[in-house]
């Protein structure tokens, strides 16, 4: 019975005190799995790691009102965000997915909250923060909203040929997570056209990130809307924050595999960074 | 055997010259057919009324790229002109469905072009006119795209708290395809949030179109992205344009059958504007 042995595979799966398993990392793995092996690995996950952690996630673009029918969005799909869901929760964690407006199906067994826009997005997540353990920021938060939202349909005016739209800044959401006084384990993503390692690291600096996915959306067949991507994780290292950042490649593969290794990745700087307080690392 | 008894159905439905059907127009039906009547109506057409025909239709949002990331756009799902697309399919006709980013499946049968931009979507139209019977704009096109497109992703300046972003007028698309020396009949949609009529009326005259269809799209659980929409036609009498205009009102109902509504009414106005020259209308 499938169901039988999947039970049993799940509840033998919970790391003991002390142990990770590390050996699981597959980062330095190029490999895209079979089609076969793929699946197996989602039924049957290779390790529980984050048994017992509260991982916030959010996903896809975000949607700022010009009036009733037009608004101003950005390429994301969701993609990334959803398959890192999947990811950690096949790492034992219980997920909350905060998702702008995407197409996707809730994964099972996570807790999916639909908002729209980036204001929406902000009280969805300081909602969800009040017990997280690693916060994972992929959404593609629009950076500014209309100064004001016209009530009804903007008409063309004749004898005018242009229009300028007034934006203010949105609410920055991940620095907001950092900024408060017990900021949970905290995930940045920075999606670039250019000088990827330099805005990565900036990010990294001033977000007070504690890792940074970096991907470079102008790659062909890569990052937004396609099935595949490739990044570039930096950290600092936490007790010698003045020294260059950490960097580590992941090769262009499957926004699932993608999530599954930075997920693995993410495991040891978590539990240097939580060591005191979660049993999952003591 | 069902594909004999779909093919024996469908080449026994032409219309004999000099009739119409009429007696198939629901347009004063307000009841909705239940699923099984709905599926057996797309399954075997109860006319042919535009066999022979090349219907051109625009249908979804046109998406006006800020930078390599962000971009303009609208609420339009694309539902209302794929049903439409579908509508005239079964009445015979030979569709080119032209639409902006969408997440829907091509329908059998129908030639789809995608397009993002209002310009793209632009010279799409042009190349379907060449032979286009019957010009459908059921697209909400984009009435501004950016004066100038970055060409990489715009960065926060650090010390400013805004952003103005200047739009320059899109071409008109519907108003290039009416302004031709021999345009083809032509259906115009109107998206208001109020003063439905007035707006409508507004656009018919000014736009040259043939007959418009205008909907409520404020109104809860119809229009943009919903299954349902309702509408209001207007046309004007060929030989008194002078003459206030007709109105048509279609009540709430499934978009499939609000397009096959719309088609249904507008076959008697095509036949009239087109008597010279169309052997379905001779």
């Amino acid at each position: 019975d499938i169901v039988e042995a999947l039970e049993a595979a799940l509840s033998g799966h919970s790391p003991a005190p002390g142990t990770l398993p590390l050996d699981a990392m597959p980062e330095h793995d190029n490999h895209s799995p079979t089609p076969d092996a793929f699946m197996a690995a989602e039924a049957i996950p290779a390790s529980r790691a984050l048994a017992g952690q509260h991982v916030v996630i959010t996903a896809g673009p975000t949607r700022e009102a010009i009036d009733p029918v037009r608004y101003l969005s950005n390429h994301s799909s969701g993609k990334m965000g959803f398959a890192l869901a999947c990811a950690a929760r096949d790492q034992g964690a219980r997920v909350t997915l905060i998702s702008g407006p995407v197409t996707l199906a809730t994964p099972e067994n996570i807790t999916r909250v639909d908002v729209v826009s980036a204001v929406e997005m902000l009280e969805a997540v300081d909602a969800a923060l009040a017990d997280c353990d690693i916060f994972i920021g992929c959404a593609a938060v629009a950076d500014y909203r209309l100064a004001e939202v016209a009530e009804h349909k903007l008409k063309k005016v004749s004898g005018s040929t242009g229009l300028a739209l007034n934006l203010i800044e949105n609410p920055d959401i991940i620095a907001a997570v950092t900024h408060r006084q017990s900021p949970p384990f905290t995930v940045g993503f920075a999606a670039e056209t250019r000088e990827l390692a330099r805005h990565a690291h900036d990010k990294l600096v001033r977000k007070r990130l504690d890792l940074i996915v970096a991907n470079d959306v102008a790659a062909p067949g890569l990052g937004f809307g396609a099935d595949d991507n490739a990044a570039v994780l930096y950290h600092l290292d936490p007790d010698q924050p003045d020294n260059p950042a950490t960097s580590h490649t992941l090769s262009p593969r499957a926004k699932q595999d993608l999530a599954r290794a930075i997920i693995d990745y993410m495991l040891p700087l978590y539990c240097g960074h939580q060591s005191m307080r979660s049993p999952v690392c003591s």
